[in-house]
């Protein structure tokens, strides 16, 4: 009898834990406001260690993390970021970089020749770094930390690279601020799985298939009124003629380059 | 009595469930070896679909994903990965794109004109592609499939273009091999924690901490002996004069130049 109860609640025990397994991440939402609660440092390291299981390249760990916790230091890297205020007010700032720099100094040290001074090397570090960053986004967010990523950090480097004081072959590629959360916004829409996932070889996008895939989106209250305040007539035009631009994106693309030029990726 | 029993029990269950969370990442090493059993479509697609929770610009999703099951498919993308062998035996492949064709194409169906034909926008696709990949990796071993991460995609971008039909505007990132695992490797050695993780500033490498950060690395018996069969005499002499020389980043980052213009992401 004891053991058929002690059975019984071990079962649904597994299948409750198992159902929430991952749950963080079907139910994510990005955080913006955070509660006045530091971010415990030996948690941060555990969950930045943790991250470090990522595959990387040959092994090579292709990047660093910057952590600010200084409110100096936040308020200078925030017009980085448009003056965003979660910068200054997340607890934790990481600045994740693409880094051939530690790599190099290492090989200069053991008698070999580094060669990552190049436009493929960025492209591998990059992804080293973002994968890495996606990682601990994951472990932060299980732990019940929230997040922002600021995509802005590519848009004006220099002052990232000045501020944070990155060398020759290390470049900001992603900021995350951290903190516990002190919001519980809605989720965001998604777009439909067959929208995005293509079998065997990619399907051009038709009008008919843009409407099939876009018109949830387009439907929803609140993408309505993101249209109506930007006194626009598609949620298109939001995009394209307000927030990401031809005009920003290109001079932005130009500062881009310049960049990796000055930290030494491109000729 | 029972009662107590019973919370003792519940309580243990707890934290062994608690600490076995995440336990896949902790885990984690690379798979090249899969059993022959096919992977089903329904798990792919539920995996594919949670991924798309990441974070992504704008909420724009600039990435796809072409799935890879034909055998014939998978032999024409082979020599883009060097005929590493997981590519025609692991029962998935997957190849994640950097995708700004579908949201152009959305504004041209909505008098929006587009401006993504840049290298910002081609930035800021890959960081979606590359941020989604990571999910679904973190997902799908959690799931216990396997996988093997091919950074070779940027190599020889143009095979897979051309293979998988990728218009304008998007540009292979990313290539995971996806199976149920039929080995067990070795964990990988990592780099220790304070040699990526910068507090405020970045702090550069000298001699000192050099050796500091690589000697465990360098003092494994699995890495001696890669030094010794390469007939090297250090270790990152295998990296930089063998297997990531300057010579092969300096085509390839010609190759990447010349393909990212190809796709529309460059002048």
């Amino acid at each position: 009898m004891f053991l058929r109860l002690f059975i019984c609640v071990f079962v649904s025990l597994c299948g409750l834990f198992n159902s929430k397994k991952m749950e963080s991440i079907k139910q994510r939402r990005t955080i913006r406001k955070y509660a006045d609660k530091d971010v415990p440092e030996e948690l941060l390291n555990r969950l930045l260690e943790e991250a470090a299981r990522t595959q990387t390249m040959g092994n090579l760990q292709l990047y660093s993390v910057v952590v600010t916790r200084d409110a100096e230091m936040k308020k200078k890297l925030a017009p980085a970021h448009f003056n965003q205020p979660m910068v200054t007010q997340a607890p934790v700032v990481l600045t994740i970089c693409a880094d051939y720099n530690r790599t190099s100094e290492w090989c200069k040290n053991r008698d070999a020749e580094p060669g990552y001074d190049n436009l493929l090397s960025f492209m591998n570090a990059a992804t080293d770094a973002l994968l890495f960053t996606q990682t601990f986004s994951v472990l932060a967010e299980e732990e019940g930390l929230g997040l922002c990523y600021l995509g802005t950090t590519v848009y004006m480097p220099q002052t990232i690279i000045d501020v944070l004081q990155l060398p020759r072959l290390v470049m900001p590629v992603a900021t995350l601020t951290v903190g516990y959360p002190d919001e519980n916004p809605a989720q965001s829409d998604r777009l439909p799985l067959a929208s995005f996932v293509h079998q065997e070889t990619y399907k051009n996008y038709d009008k008919e298939l843009i409407d099939k895939y876009y018109s949830y989106k387009e439907s929803l209250p609140e993408n309505k009124e993101f249209v109506a305040i930007n006194k626009k007539q598609t949620l298109a035009q939001v995009f394209a003629e307000i927030r990401y631009t031809k005009r920003d994106n290109e001079a932005m693309s130009a500062t881009l380059l310049e960049t990796l030029k000055r930290q030494g990726f491109l000729d």
